[in-house]
């Protein structure tokens, strides 16, 4: 294959890319082209960031999530509610959270959800960091936002086991038709549930 | 941002990977968090592959390839046909040429191709290599293989009037329909010229 592209550099370069999910050999190769078009510092730079990145990085000791450094800047801020905890599977949920604009508390990020497909037990999540959290009774609630299948119930279920003896308030997102959806779109399951989780019209909970 | 990401570490690389073409903060976000996950050596070697890359990558003297050393595998490989050269737009060209496995001549990167709206001029492209090569006179043949666009059209003229006062042969890859697609899909230019560049019908230039 180096013959093909004349060059062991792209070769490896190409090689490398390909490791990433969702890029293939020929857009692989229009990255590195598209690098080789590039001053040298935007390619350098990017080799930094990615080197950095992985060698660098730091879990914050209180929720898990990544950190530059021991507590996250979340963890750390103090106009934050640290008496709520959201749980979450991992930093991709936190930041959908956190864009919406509408949490002021803190996060616990599992690191995963239990799968025993995917060979995931509880013993691989930082369950053990978040009831010792509880347990130090600094924590009022713990929101519960893992995904809607049967790995996050599951994961629910097992969570709501370890912590219903402390005494912390355990909630979970609302699930429900999606703002804006038709509901002979919706699925029989979502909108039965939306149907078994109906809520009181107040006149102020419809669409923003 | 930072706070977002609650990392500067998944900023700097988020920042770094949108530059690349076609990769959002989304897909950027996806990546280093796939990196995170993997072992320390995937993001190493990625790095250092994409710095290498740029900082070490040459150009062959000759047909002005990207190459480890100073000539390309292509021009240094004694079983191909150098007296005929193949005028291609870029490395991507060259690479699809090699995989049809159907030519075994030398290239010659040109590095674009005419366009005024690009600000890409003669002078940007390597013309003046290629017109010395030919006047050394050990190149028979010169083939244009450059897009089937205006601008195409209008560099294959220019090279067209630099060399048809030497001894070489002219020739261009041949337009017409893509072989597996129906007439009536195919655009009134294309098959207008497939008409007027009709070839005599020998009963093995028929679909492969």
């Amino acid at each position: 294959m180096t013959g093909n592209y004349s060059s062991a550099l792209v070769e490896n370069a190409v090689e490398a890319l390909t490791r990433l999910p969702g890029i293939g050999r020929k857009t692989a190769l229009r990255l590195a082209l598209h690098l080789l078009r590039q001053p040298p510092e935007i390619a350098a730079s990017l080799g930094d960031a990615i080197k950095k990145l992985r060698s660098e990085i730091q879990y914050c000791t209180i929720c898990h999530n990544i950190s530059d450094g021991e507590i996250c800047a979340i963890c750390a801020n103090p106009k934050r509610d640290h008496a709520t905890v959201c749980v979450v599977e991992d930093l991709r949920d936190m930041i959908a959270i956190e864009n919406t604009g509408q949490y002021n508390g803190a996060y616990h990020i599992l690191g995963g959800i239990i799968s025993p497909m995917e060979g995931t037990g509880p013993a691989d999540l930082t369950l053990k960091s978040l009831s010792g959290k509880v347990e130090g009774g600094s924590v009022k609630e713990v929101i519960l936002a893992l995904p809607a299948t049967i790995e996050g119930d599951t994961t629910n279920f097992y969570i709501y086991k370890l912590l219903r003896n402390f005494s912390v308030a355990i909630t979970t997102i609302a699930r429900g038709i999606p703002i804006g959806d038709e509901l002979d779109y919706t699925d029989e399951i979502t909108l039965g549930r939306s149907l078994l989780n109906r809520q009181p019209y107040s006149g102020t909970n419809g669409p923003a």
